[in-house]
């Protein structure tokens, strides 16, 4: 499922005022047409490796496939640049999904957020019988440190070439998926992909993100019944406000030995 | 214009294994919806300050809005996170914008973009006469590195909640118009908003971003015919192809005295 994520470029290097000429390495960005049971979805500008993860990853995101069981047929095609997925279950779309777009933070695509201004809980939330608040996961701060080291080690198209964010999954001890994409959210739809295909419970994991902690991402995560997001990066507010409504422990700036928690902090347990 | 963009917010702080409770700052987040002759577009996620020239800019870099002469009337509702422009030339929306949405990057909104993937060169731009290459247009490298300087010391919000984007609209020797959003996409529709109100010509001026440089901006700064994008951080395959075929010279990792040219290089002249 891997293709090439980089490609050589010439450019002109300027340092201390002299110019040369040099060859470097650039992030790929190519268009992916998602199509659901025949109908054209959505076309996501995103870094083509794991394209079929990344389809099946936004469509679960979406809320427009629960489970594995669900997906009949996949056909990609590298050439068009398309995923075609078919469903035993025809999910009705969103009503707002092919009339109007809701996009997110200048820095994604949330369509289900059209929901959260229009009474995302009050519809589609029973905060009894829905929201997954599984406080017995909890992690010892040194635990993320030590993750988060790791995360940095794998990240390498970013420190080739400065333009990619990575996502990965992780238990306590060690990271088991890892992504990489020009779009943070499309690199968790791509973890998301993977764990629904491979099966993956995601209840008791770690979702760890380069990219700063959105409203959406929390959307994403609640899908997954992901109950911790660990980001090196910042969260906003209204990430905050919907994690403390839907059970999520969000710990930003995770930075060497200091992190931030900013909802549910009783799940990371201090001591190093 | 202005409106809060940063919100006191309780947190725990844990450092070397200690928990402390702490009051920090985070970016706010916010829904913004826009209406264009009374049919709803769009609701971008954003940080709530200059909703206005974001509501204009979208429009502007959609190619909804071509000149300020034809907007009629704009109501901004802060209550109701609302503008609604009425404008004297009723533009045809593309035919894609209200049917199937394209998300950029995932990290971007750019429903134009639809257009590239099924020949935007081929329908939408006659090279000759409608790409803007104002080669005449020069700066010494030495003055973007002084632009740098001065952008990054305008950074306010990102350095105390480390949350949001920032762009800026500069001519040679100074910063014209700063704007700092979540989303970079935004905070760079809020430059051209603002612009278009204000009637400054962009063909002489320098756009610099935070962000990366994925082909959507491209798009964007192509509506405002700027010829020069600078960044701290890494363009886009596609971004590099779409500038060297719209005239548009992009310069990435533009850090202290060094920076990459990766088109139309002769834009750029050396010497410190």
């Amino acid at each position: 499922m891997k293709s090439k994520k980089t490609k050589i470029q010439k450019i002109v290097k300027i340092k201390n005022g002299i110019k040369e000429s040099f060859e470097d390495e650039v992030v790929e960005e190519s268009p992916l047409s998602i199509f659901l049971n025949d109908q054209k979805l959505i076309t996501l500008l995103s870094t083509p490796c794991d394209q079929k993860f990344l389809a099946l990853g936004f469509l679960f995101s979406e809320g427009l496939i629960k489970e594995k069981a669900e997906i009949k047929k996949l056909l990609f095609s590298s050439k068009k640049n398309e995923v075609k997925i078919f469903t035993k279950i025809m999910r009705r779309l969103p009503k707002t999904f092919l009339k109007v777009g809701t996009f997110t933070s200048g820095c994604g695509k949330g369509k289900t957020f059209e929901k959260i201004s229009e009474g995302f809980f009050e519809k589609d939330i029973n905060p009894l019988k829905d929201v997954l608040i599984n406080l017995e996961f909890t992690i010892r701060a040194d635990e993320i440190t030590n993750l988060i080291k790791k995360f940095e080690k794998e990240s390498s198209v970013f420190r080739s070439t400065g333009g990619v964010h990575s996502a990965a999954l992780a238990d306590k001890e060690k990271i088991l998926l890892f992504k990489e994409d020009i779009g943070r959210h499309n690199a968790i739809d791509k973890i998301l992909g993977e764990s629904l295909v491979k099966g993956i419970p995601l209840g008791d994991k770690v979702l760890i993100s380069s990219g700063r902690i959105s409203s959406d991402i929390l959307i994403k995560a609640w899908r997954g019944k992901i109950s911790l997001i660990v980001s090196r990066s910042a969260p906003t507010s209204l990430a905050i406000e919907l994690a403390q409504r839907l059970g999520i422990t969000i710990v930003g700036f995770a930075r060497g030995k200091r992190m931030n928690v900013y909802s549910y902090p009783m799940r990371v347990v201090a001591g190093s």
